[in-house]
C-alpha cells in the first residue's frame, strides 16, 4: 500500500452504552455534541484542525423523526460551521459504511483530518415499535411487515440453517451470551456492566428468559441501546505532524490495515439458497474478512489477536468463528468449547462485551467496533486488554448478513 | 489533478419524473430497477463490469418503511450479488453526497466502474404527510414539528432576508417559475411538461395559485415526485478502454472537472445570523460553488455553459444567480430581467426544467443534476440542448441551504 494511502486513527470516545438519553430529556444532537468535544480533549486536537466529518446512523428518521445528521455536526463547535459532511447508511453496518467514506476521501487526498461520528437514539420508543423499525434493516414489505421481532426470527433461522447442515447444541449459543456478558462488566461504557447473566441463565426456558424469535432467546439478543462513538482519522502526513506534536512515533498510532466489504442478496431466504453449495452459510460475509486481512498483509485468523465481531445475536458470532478461519466450516462449536474466545483464550472475541454485553446502538456500533480495536493496539483497553494485541479485526454486519464491512486495525 | 484522481461519466438513464410508481402498484426496487438495468442498456456496460454501487436517498424510511438502500441494488442482476454497496444522506443533497463517495472511491484506487442510483419514492402519503417529512431536513424539533409545510415557509424567509438586505420584487421569482415550466416542456422526462404555467399564473394571488409559506405560493414551489436515476463514474483507466470499445475518444467522455461541498449551520435563523456581516445571504453555498469552479480550472461563471441548479423553491434559484456570480450580490434581478437564464441566454440555467419544472425526487436530485450536465456536454439534451455546452455546473442543496454539494460536469 502507498504510503499516502495510509489511514490513521488518532483516538476517540465513546458515551456510557448504559444510558438512557429519552430519560434524560435529551435530543440526540446531545449525544453528538458529548462524543465529538470528548474526542477533540482526549485527542488534544483544536476544532480548527477538523476538514470534514462523516455520520453513520441507521434510522434517526423513524426513531427521532430527523434526517440530514451530518449537519448536526457543525452545530457542535463554531469552528465546524461550512465544514464538508454527509450521512452513510447501511442498516447496523452504518457505521462501517461511514467510515468507509471517510477514509476512501483520506486516500484520494481530498482532506488529512476526519471526524467519524457513529450515533443512534434507539430509546425513544416502545420495543414492538423499534422492533419493527429495525425491520426496515430487512426487505421490510416482504420479511418484517405484520411479524413482530422480525430480527430475532431472521437469526434463528441463521441458527436453524447452521443445525441442519451441522448440527447446532443451543450450550454454545449460551456459552456465547455468557462470555460476552462476563466481558462487559470489565467495560466502563457497557449497557450490561452491572447485569446478572451466567450460562444456566442463557439456557433457561422460561419466562425468565422468553423466546422472541424460534430458537433466540433474549439472552441471546444484543440489547436496545442509545450510543455514540466519535473518532479521528488522519492521512500519513497529519498522523506524521501529530506524532510528533504528541511525543509520540507514527508507530504508535493505529492504522487501518485493510478493509472488507460486500453486500450479499436482502432475504435471508436467498442467501441461504446462494450458499447451499458452499462450505460457508454466509459466503460474502467470508470474503469481506478474508479480504480486509488480505489487504492488510495477514495470512489468517492467527495474525489476529483479538476480534471485535457483530454478535446482534448469539447465532452471528456463532457464525463469525467458522467464517473468521478459527475452526473449519460448521465446527464454531469448538472453540467454544475450548475456551478459545475469551479474554486470555487463543482467538480473543469482543473483549469489549460486543453488542450482546456492551450493547448496540445501530448506527454507532461499527465505530465503537474500530474505536476498541485502537485502545486495544495501544495498550488503553484497561480491565478488557487482551495482553499484547497487536492486530484487532472488526467485523460489523448490515441486515441478516446482508451487507458486512470488516477493518484490520493495528500498529 | 494527476491522471489517477479523474473520474469520468459514462452515462446513465433516467426515469418519467411524471409517474407515479404507487398508482402503479410499484415499489421502489422497481424505480432501482428500471434506472439500473436501463444504464447499463444505454452505456453498453455489462452487468459483471460493475465493481460497487452508491445509492442516494433522502428518507425511504418514513415514505416506504424501508432502510438499507445500498442493498436493493444486489437484487437488480444477478452478477450484482455479492458488490459492497452504501446508502447516502444529506436531505436533498443526497444524490451529490452519494456521488462525492463513489468518486472520491475511485480517486482512491478502490474501483474502476462504479453505479450510483438516486431514488425517492414520495407519492405514497398525502402532501401534508410529505411536507412533515420533508420538514426532517431541518432541525425538525425546532423548525418543523407542528408547523404545515415547514420548507416552503424557510425558502419564504429566504425571499423575506434578500427583500431586507436588497429588496425584491415577486415579479422576478414568477419569471423564473416560468423559465423553469417553460424548459421542461423541452425534457421528455420533466414532470410538468404537460402542465400549463405563464407569469400571470405564477403572479396570480388567488386560490389557482395558493399560498403555502409567506411569499411562497404553489407555483413557486418544485414538485413532489417520484423519481430515480443511474450513472455510471469510472476511472480514467477504464474510461480509456470504454471509449475505445465504443469507438470514442478518451476526450468525448464527460469528466467530473471539479467538486465543492460545504455544510452550513442548521438553523436557518442561524445562517442568516452568521451571514449578516457577508455580502452573500448563503456565504457557504457560495464556497461550494467557487470551490467546484477552481478545482475545475474555471474562472468563473463565464467559464460555464449552462448550470442544473436547486429551485426547490424561486427563491432558492433567485439566491442561486448571484451565488454563481452571474450578478453581483443582491442583483440577481437583473439577469432574471435581461433574459440570461433562457437556454438560449447568456447564462442558461435549469434548461432540464430544474426541480420546479423536471421534478424533484429528493434523493435523486443531485444524480439527475450530473446526468443532465452529461448530456449536455455531450449534444444529447435533445430539444432542451444548449448550443454548444463544454461544461455544466450543478448545484444541489439539502435542508435551508445547509448541505450544498457542486460538480462541474465537462469535455
Amino acid at each position: 500500500m502507498a504510503a499516502d494511502s495510509e489511514v490513521y486513527v488518532l483516538g476517540g470516545y465513546q458515551t456510557d452504552f448504559g444510558r438512557n438519553w429519552s430519560k434524560e430529556n435529551k435530543h440526540f444532537s446531545a449525544l453528538m455534541r458529548e462524543v465529538v468535544l470528548g474526542a477533540l480533549e482526549r485527542t488534544d486536537i483544536a476544532p480548527e484542525e477538523v476538514e470534514s466529518a462523516h455520520v453513520g446512523n441507521f434510522a434517526a428518521e423513524l426513531y427521532c423523526m430527523q434526517g440530514h445528521l451530518g449537519a448536526f455536526f457543525t452545530e457542535v463547535h463554531p469552528a465546524f460551521s461550512g465544514l464538508p459532511t454527509g450521512r452513510h447508511e447501511a442498516a447496523c453496518a452504518s457505521g462501517s459504511i461511514a467510515l468507509l467514506a471517510a477514509s476512501a476521501e483520506i486516500e484520494a487526498g481530498r482532506y488529512d483530518l476526519q471526524a467519524v461520528v457513529g450515533v443512534e437514539q434507539m430509546k425513544t420508543v416502545s420495543a414492538a415499535e423499534g422492533g419493527a423499525f429495525l425491520g426496515t434493516a430487512a426487505w421490510y414489505s416482504e420479511e418484517a411487515d405484520g411479524i413482530d421481532f422480525p430480527f430475532p426470527k431472521l437469526f434463528g433461522r441463521l441458527g436453524d440453517e447452521y443445525d441442519a447442515r451441522y448440527g447446532l447444541d443451543d450450550e454454545y449459543l449460551a456459552e456465547i451470551s455468557k462470555i460476552n456478558y462476563a466481558n462487559a462488566k470489565l467495560n466502563p461504557n457497557a449497557q450490561t456492566r452491572t447485569w446478572y447473566m451466567n450460562k444456566d441463565h442463557a439456557l433457561c426456558r422460561s419466562d425468565d428468559n422468553p423466546a422472541v424469535g424460534g430458537r433466540i432467546r433474549i439472552a441471546d439478543c444484543s440489547q436496545v441501546t442509545d450510543g455514540a462513538v466519535c473518532v479521528f482519522l488522519a492521512s500519513r502526513a497529519y498522523a506524521e505532524k501529530y506524532a510528533r506534536g504528541m511525543g509520540k512515533r507514527l508507530e504508535d498510532i493505529p492504522r487501518i490495515k485493510g478493509w472488507g466489504h460486500n453486500t450479499a442478496r436482502l432475504r435471508f431466504s436467498d442467501k441461504v439458497a446462494e450458499s447451499l453449495e458452499n462450505e460457508y452459510v454466509l459466503p460474502h460475509v467470508r470474503s469481506t474478512i478474508t479480504s480486509a486481512m488480505k489487504r492488510a498483509g495477514i495470512a489468517d485468523v492467527n495474525g489476529i489477536d483479538a476480534i471485535e465481531t457483530h454478535d446482534c445475536f448469539t447465532t452471528s458470532e456463532y457464525m463469525a468463528i467458522d467464517h473468521f478461519g478459527i475452526t473449519a466450516p460448521g465446527e464454531s462449536w469448538k472453540a467454544v468449547e475450548a475456551g478459545w474466545l475469551e479474554i486470555d483464550g487463543k482467538h480473543p472475541i469482543n473483549p469489549s462485551g460486543g453488542l450482546i454485553g456492551a450493547g448496540h446502538p445501530v448506527g454507532a456500533t461499527g465505530v465503537r467496533q474500530l474505536l476498541d480495536g485502537c485502545l486495544q493496539v495501544t495498550g488503553q483497553a484497561g480491565d478488557y486488554q487482551v495482553e499484547g494485541a497487536k492486530n484487532v479485526q472488526t467485523l460489523n454486519i448490515g441486515g441478516s448478513g446482508t451487507t458486512s464491512v470488516s477493518f484490520v486495525i493495528g500498529v
